[in-house]
């Protein structure tokens, strides 16, 4: 999977790896719906240490299984330096989610790593913040970084974040790096979720994440943002027709 | 005009009206290139006193006479209750800009003039203030109002405001009016503009307001965030192919 | 009353006047803990239309005969260029809210006013646009503005705004004009107002401003974020002996 | 040294360790003036990979013998939970600093140690965030949590973040856990730090953290938010004189 150059990474799958089964339904729909990375976190980070804070290794394992039965890469979220050997063991990318965006040493040794780094914005990180953030993990020799715009933290209170899709534009102004943009995190709300899709794809996004579930009312964590199976095939009709018209390919 | 329903509002003109001639060229040159309405500024919220504050009523006739001879109807900002009698004589449209937003009595009163209304969000309103500062409007008899997103306040600073494009699916669900979207004093930034503007068709807005000056560098009033008469001919031509991929007509 | 130069203005009372008799319950408790200045809003400035708008000039003649009663001069929020008459018959201060920061049209009405401004700070006002306000109010000739910082926008929840204590000392660095704090409207909760008074004071402020009602459980607006008049007189109590610390008279 | 219950905890020192020399001289004068710990950063967080990192493993000697010398308790920051063990055996305390309020893993890390844990909100964490956070250490079984308001994030541009002040009686008024304020990050300027630490022990704070410098100019880090030796001093007598009135121990 390339991504950047015209070519858009259609990140999809659960918030959390919960079971074989419903990671394995849930991989079939996005692929068959055109997605190309499969995404699911075995570690979570929750404001809450009573929160479910995700299968662990054998969530991993589980990922893996799933990307390698539907012939999708896989990329989860990694938390902890100490995380990077079993990380690379199972999954094709990193994440480095928003509230470790200046985690300096994890970024330091991902960047040691061979695997590309999905790096999402901090939730009050400026752009140039997450500019320099990148140069950390550039700096140790991996230079397949990809930004993600996920919103940040705003007086709005009808929305979980606000989307900064200005974001876009801006970093292809001043870096090479490819970006890509998260409805899900940025509004936490479906209603909302693929009117923003389709906005970042004219913006001139390097590709969408995007939460879907088959079950959301039963999803271990932030289901009720998810998109359901055929919400998300409907969505993808959409952005295959905006990316035509921006020159893109999906 | 209509506006909404699928018909979409073309916003564009200089910040400021500052002369027959330039806004004659900067006119000519939006009419051309497809917009629907000539915007210009003759009473200027300036934060401060010692800026330049618009050329009032002379500002109102050179818009009213740019207006007619290019079949373009024409908007402007209205700063105070006993402008209403002045504004209506010579304009199509009212604009209550984000400073504004919660000036109730301003409200009030451009609620009982028969032309419609452009509301600007507050630069920390939530949708949902702006959706009450509607009311105020509609609650006097006037139906006319159309939603204007043109960023808010954020911790950014590489860009003027952060334009909250969420709100444009945000506002669509939960209400009939129709919202468009203001890149220029969202971003300040000619750069972001156009990508801005493609987003915000291709979110569903009903349509786009822009600032165009024939010579931002010698512009009275935010000259370095308008488009150039031909950078914004080129942008249009991108909207008009997104509006069609999203049913609408331009 | 003097207010800054070492001279604290206690300004309390409740958010909007209601009754004669409510007012005159509150404005002689407030008087016996040691205010200075009684607050009463006649011209309610709400984010929804449908909400509990003010007495209007009915309310202005009881505050002023409360105010006459008790020996207090008293200040109400004004909102309309065309208040300002009626307003400065019967009142000794003009208030600017925070929704009003920048109606440039009412600062230069005030401005040509003979009575002293409390101008309030915008929701989404910096430090320097609140100075560029007062500017329109001293261009006209009023040198009697105080300013007062009561919170902006931002993403906690848990407070209605933040409280900007900083811009105390902020503004003092930049400008000979006196400064208060008013923590009712910054926090909305009665169990923070009285360590932000304290803090303002300790801050440097000029001054407090605090909403008191005798039983906020039936004020008909803000009643949730006022404090009892037994409240208020023990927090006056802490106050006096900061501005001793402080060197400030009370 | 106690932290809460009446006993403040006066945090002073450079922001990172730069030479034992400096750091000295800086110690001496601080305990001079009264702080009952020292501070210093030997692995700095920086947003860009190419600033001074910190001095490591020395750092954290040179910190250790100035503690000593001058009988001070030591605290310094951690950002890696490899870096436990060695930070324990130099430190009394930790710091996990703002951008590492939410990882995850080196909060139970520290959650595991001996020793306490100052924990400083996170530049966008709501106070519900922060006792959050707090409540990862606890749960893993370290109840000695000391929580530090430091500014967060907003669009005043005029400081380089913004105190919020009413966290101190806020988190009070729903968590055992002491809080103290660190007016040097949250506002980034000298000429507030003064008023900003008398406000903090005014609104209750359980003590303030100050970075001094002897000689801000040169510093390698955060020079210029500094205060001298002989400003921290006459600062401290002001804070000794509030306490006294607030109940307090200094």
């Amino acid at each position: 999977v390339r991504i950047g150059g015209g070519s858009m990474a259609m990140i999809a799958g659960p918030c959390a790896v919960e079971s074989a089964e419903v990671l394995d339904t849930i991989a079939g729909a996005v692929k068959d719906a055109g997605a190309n990375i499969l995404r699911g976190g075995a570690f979570k980070p929750r404001t809450s240490p009573y929160s479910f804070q995700g299968l662990g290794e054998e969530g991993l394992k589980i990922l893996r299984e799933a990307g390698n039965k539907h012939n999708l890469p896989v990329v989860t979220e990694i938390m902890d330096p100490r995380q990077v050997e079993i990380v690379e063991r199972y999954c094709d990318m990193f994440q480095v989610g928003a509230r470790n965006m200046q985690n300096f040493d994890l970024l330091k040794e991902v960047g040691q790593a061979n695997k590309p780094v999905l790096l999402k914005r901090g939730m009050s990180a400026t752009v140039k913040d997450m500019l320099m953030s990148a140069e950390y993990i550039l700096a140790e020799g991996n230079h397949q970084v990809v930004l993600c715009e996920r919103g940040v933290r705003s007086f709005e209170d009808s929305t979980r974040n606000m989307l900064d899709m200005s974001a876009v534009p801006n970093v292809k102004g001043q870096s090479h790096l490819p970006i890509i943009v998260d409805p899900s995190h940025a509004t936490g709300r479906p209603d909302l979720i693929p009117a923003m899709a389709r906005a970042a794809v004219a913006a001139g996004a390097d590709g969408v994440h995007i939460e879907v579930h088959s079950c959301p009312e039963k999803a271990l964590s932030d289901g009720p943002q998810a998109l359901l199976p055929k919400q998300y095939a409907a969505l993808m009709g959409d952005l295959r027709r905006l990316a035509e018209v921006m020159g893109k390919r999906m």
